[in-house]
């Protein structure tokens, strides 16, 4: 970022400052027209702000209405905002006066020393640690918007008040605010947890719970075909295939310190306190598993690099609210796996994954919209966070930059945001909603090797520990199908749809016909279907193209007499008629190449 | 079984009372031999007999042919087995004057109203609810053997004392039991848990725990082949394949009756008892969970048959010391699938369960040691283990029963061995040890369709109950690959062996030749290997036959001359040499085939 754009939206320091005044200016707003509304916190976040609020009443549109209107008003009075600071004493006092009781509780959760400071903009001020933009006209009053309101437990515990939230968004204009508003428009006509319901790619039902989705016959068909296809792929790369348990004994965590780090995120059974009974957790990492693998027998240099790969189901504790659609989800599959090496294959082996990696998101289209992490340790900010020593780290970190600049990657860094036992390439997806996400990782790890005394005997006789790349291929399967559909708006591309063909006879003379073609089709391992039922041929062109069915194969008795196939497609192209055989050609051809533009 | 056969040893009621018998007089010479030896319980068992002691020494192979001696002198003395009968006081006043403190135990746990019977020969009386022979004569003195001691809990429980179990197995005749002992021997030698763990298809780990088998890269390659066979299989014949997850929250199971039915046996994520929190439970079974597919939306008469099939991971929770390597283990994976039906249209799609599980079982080559049995509910002993009326259990028996008949099914029955919901075909296997298992199970189902409030509308437009098929099309994998490294002795057949091919060149000069055929070998999906270290030809040959690499292709200087390769298979068999190309079509013919030969 160079100076001159320090002030402008696209610094993402800036442009929180900027949503993060704007929720100051709703509170503000807010408490205008109902003094006696209760405030509890309002952060920026990726994307606009909200503010959480105890009201004796429910916000309805009208109110954001309302709100909105005197938000605009705040904003043209360009009212300056200045910091101040109090004594804790004299803070909480402040509050208490104000009937604020969320903030007293806030101050009073406080470090003793903490420096408690405020932030005023005429008739309205907040406890805040800021920083803000100078004065409210820095808004745009036409540039703005209050999404929704919904409601939001105080502090995330459902064991406390449950508050009302008010989400908002921001631009410094008009267009560009308009310009957002169409494309979450657009987004939401995506929106996985609606389409890939409408179109039965998957459910959830509240008896089985949140976060478990039921993947119907096509999500799993398509989830069948990834899976297969990037198994190969790793055992055409010297991977070797594993399948190892899905929940161990607290002993195996404990060694790995998933126990230490991960309990809270773990499904116990059992109870996790009581030592004199055994005591299982399903995993939430395939990692010391795998490492059983090569601890199966003693291991020489020769047999390094060993590449373990697995379709490996992972469990994550994680609450009910949290859960959605298969993005956030209990329970997940992700092509996990291991690489054992010496420390002179390390660039060699990560240059694999990453080719892999990219292969893999490049040929389900994702690759384009992704950029990289280079996520590292808080050496600030250690906390038993992260295993290992400073210089161990250091190390890793070191030989990680050196790789990542050998193979140009380019690369954003995030502090605090490496594995416990190590630094990370994290691959991060922007979705439909600009939202982003860690799709594929690759992790150099120095340290777990010891821990659970893997070594081989090196070329010159010694006894020496393994380094280990912990990476994924492709993201895990349900999540990567949720972007896929959203991407693809349902119509994913021809090779990995459940239904491929879809043959419609125009008339009952010519029912055989299509059924025959059908049986031709799937001889080839062309997955294809015959509506015959007796329905107008409009009527059905439109349900398939609803389901996204990639070609339609239009038959009627002229076709029959000529021997072939009136081909339309799912986007409404009429590619006129063809042999049976071109058709079939065509299709394998695309189906081989795994074309997406069909 | 005909009168004439009644008393002889291929009775199975006769042949468990020998075996008990057998063990009286065991327990009786190890009275004789050393007094103060306490008795516990003394069974005959599927093969043979046992009898626990408390001991104040360990017994060792030399006590167990001292005893051996001892039974001997019992059989020869022809002593009178009689029957008597005791009032409880007087029971436990004998046992306790006779310093037997498990016998006293035994009978204090006797209901009040119960017979108390003994069994006295000669100078050893037991506590026991017979039948016996008449005389210790009727055993064969050169007709049985003591096999081991072992630990065993008193009473199966751990946090009981351990006492001391001996096993023997007897016959009426000396060759009778030879050709048990040799066959033992024989299948020792293939016994998965030593053969698999040898050749690397499988361990176990302690830190992980007991009945969670890790699959090595070689166990997890044939179960991925097996896995995507059998889901290719079910697409063909109109399958549709689902992913479901693999835990629920209690509700479902109540619905379902496992709650009731099944608590114990599976793996609870809280605590069941408590009805204020979400409890989650690991699934035994993917039944509840697949009709919620069915659920997803309304459907009619047109949509039936519907067939589901899922490659499912299922969890039972039991004993440690009950697991054994693939066969008992606590979580597995199976090709589990549910038909929801039409009334009418039960008997046909049973045929296709039972046609598609023939067709699996011998494909892999199991089908030959296969019978099957006809499980029943028990009308006499309901218990509350059964749901349903009498009437709808007898309504699915008849039709089982009618269907199996039609079929032309040759079949045992199996009273008190149906499921909770319905009547059951269990394919039972037996293995090279001469134990039988069920291996494929299809069950008729009328009652939880109800339950689950599916329905569809007929053609007549009203709304109906459906009928369920459960179902497997193979055994579930692990037990199903401990089942074929058994019956092959580790060289599975040609199609699942992970690797297929090892490539051994004689010199060094031909090691770019062997890689070229690898690569072309990999080129066509046949998995192959160099063998390029500098070890001698005859110590390479040797170890491929003992990892029963199924063909090895010896390259030498004049092989790459003439552009052929000698080919050698792991049974020892020298098939000469021949061109590349002409090895290659042999080898995909023998794989496409699925040939049990290679």
């Amino acid at each position: 970022m160079s100076e001159e754009n320090l002030y402008t939206f696209e610094n993402p320091e800036y442009r929180k400052t900027f949503w993060h005044t704007s929720s100051h200016v709703m509170a503000q707003a807010v408490k205008r027209l109902w003094p006696e509304v209760q405030l509890a916190i309002g952060p920026a976040i990726d994307e606009g702000w909200y503010y959480d609020f105890d009201a004796p009443f429910t916000f309805t549109p009208d109110h954001l209405t309302q709100i909105e209107a005197e938000m605009k008003k705040i904003i043209k009075e360009r009212i300056r905002i200045e910091r101040s600071e109090k004594p804790r004493a004299e803070a909480i006092a402040y509050m208490e006066e104000k009937n604020e009781p969320y903030k007293v509780e806030l101050i009073q959760d406080l470090p003793e020393d903490a420096v408690i400071s405020f932030y005023t903009q005429g008739d309205f001020t907040d406890l805040c640690a800021g920083p803000h933009l100078d004065h409210t006209g820095r808004l745009r009053h036409n540039g703005f918007k209050l999404t929704r309101a919904c409601g939001a437990y105080w502090r995330g515990d459902s064991s406390r008040k449950m508050l009302q939230r008010i989400y908002g968004i921001g631009f410094p204009t008009k267009d560009e605010l308009e310009e957002y508003l169409k494309r979450q428009e657009e987004a939401l006509k995506r929106d996985h947890n609606k389409l890939g319901r409408e179109l039965e790619f998957f459910t959830t039902v509240e008896c089985i719970g949140q976060g478990l989705p039921i993947l119907l016959p096509k999500g799993a068909r398509v989830i069948q075909k990834l899976q297969r296809w990037v198994e190969d792929e790793e055992q055409k790369r010297g991977y070797l295939l594993t399948k190892t348990p899905l929940m161990a004994k607290s002993d195996l965590y404990k060694i790995s310190g998933h126990w230490d780090h991960y309990l809270d995120g773990m499904f116990v059974l059992g109870d996790p306190h009581d030592e004199t009974k055994e005591c299982f957790a399903l995993r939430p990492m395939t990692c010391p598993f795998q490492y059983q693998v090569f601890l199966n027998r003693a291991r020489s240099y020769r047999d390094l690099p060993m590449r373990l790969g697995e379709t490996s189901t992972l469990f994550r504790n994680e609450d009910s609210g949290e859960m959605h659609g298969l993005i956030r989800v209990r329970q997940f599959t992700i092509s996990e796996g291991h690489l054992i090496l010496r420390p002179d294959q390390l660039e060699e082996e990560f240059k694999g994954c990453l080719e892999l990696a990219k292969y893999c998101l490049d040929t389900v289209g994702m690759l384009e919209n992704c950029t990289f992490r280079f996520s590292q340790w808080d050496p600030a900010n250690p906390k038993n966070k992260y295993e290992g020593t400073k210089e161990q780290w250091e190390t890793a970190q070191a030989t990680m930059q050196q790789i990542l600049d050998d193979l140009g990657v380019e690369y954003s860094i995030g502090i605090d945001e490496a594995a416990f036992y190590g630094p990370k390439l994290d691959i991060q997806y922007k979705n439909v909603f600009g939202k982003e996400d860690t799709i594929v990782t690759i992790q150099i790890d120095m340290l777990l090797a010891q821990k659970f005394g893997m070594e081989y005997t090196d070329a010159d006789g010694q006894k020496k520990t393994p380094y280990i790349i912990h990476r994924t291929s492709l993201g895990c399967y349900e999540r990567t199908l949720a972007y896929l559909i959203e991407k693809y708006a349902g119509a994913l591309p021809l090779w990995m749809m459940p239904t491929q063909v879809r043959v419609l006879p125009i008339t009952d003379r010519t029912h055989e016909y299509a059924n025959e073609l059908v049986k031709k089709l799937e001889a080839v391992g062309i997955t294809a279907e015959a509506d015959c039922r007796s329905e107008k041929l409009g009527y059905k062109i439109r349900e398939a193209q609803m389901q996204k069915i990639p070609y339609m194969l239009v038959v009627g008795d002229r076709d029959m007499e000529n021997g072939t196939v009136s081909v339309r497609t799912r986007k409404g192209d009429d590619l006129g008629a063809m042999t049976p055989d071109a058709f079939t050609a065509k299709c394998l051809m695309e189906i081989a190449s795994k074309s997406k533009e069909v």
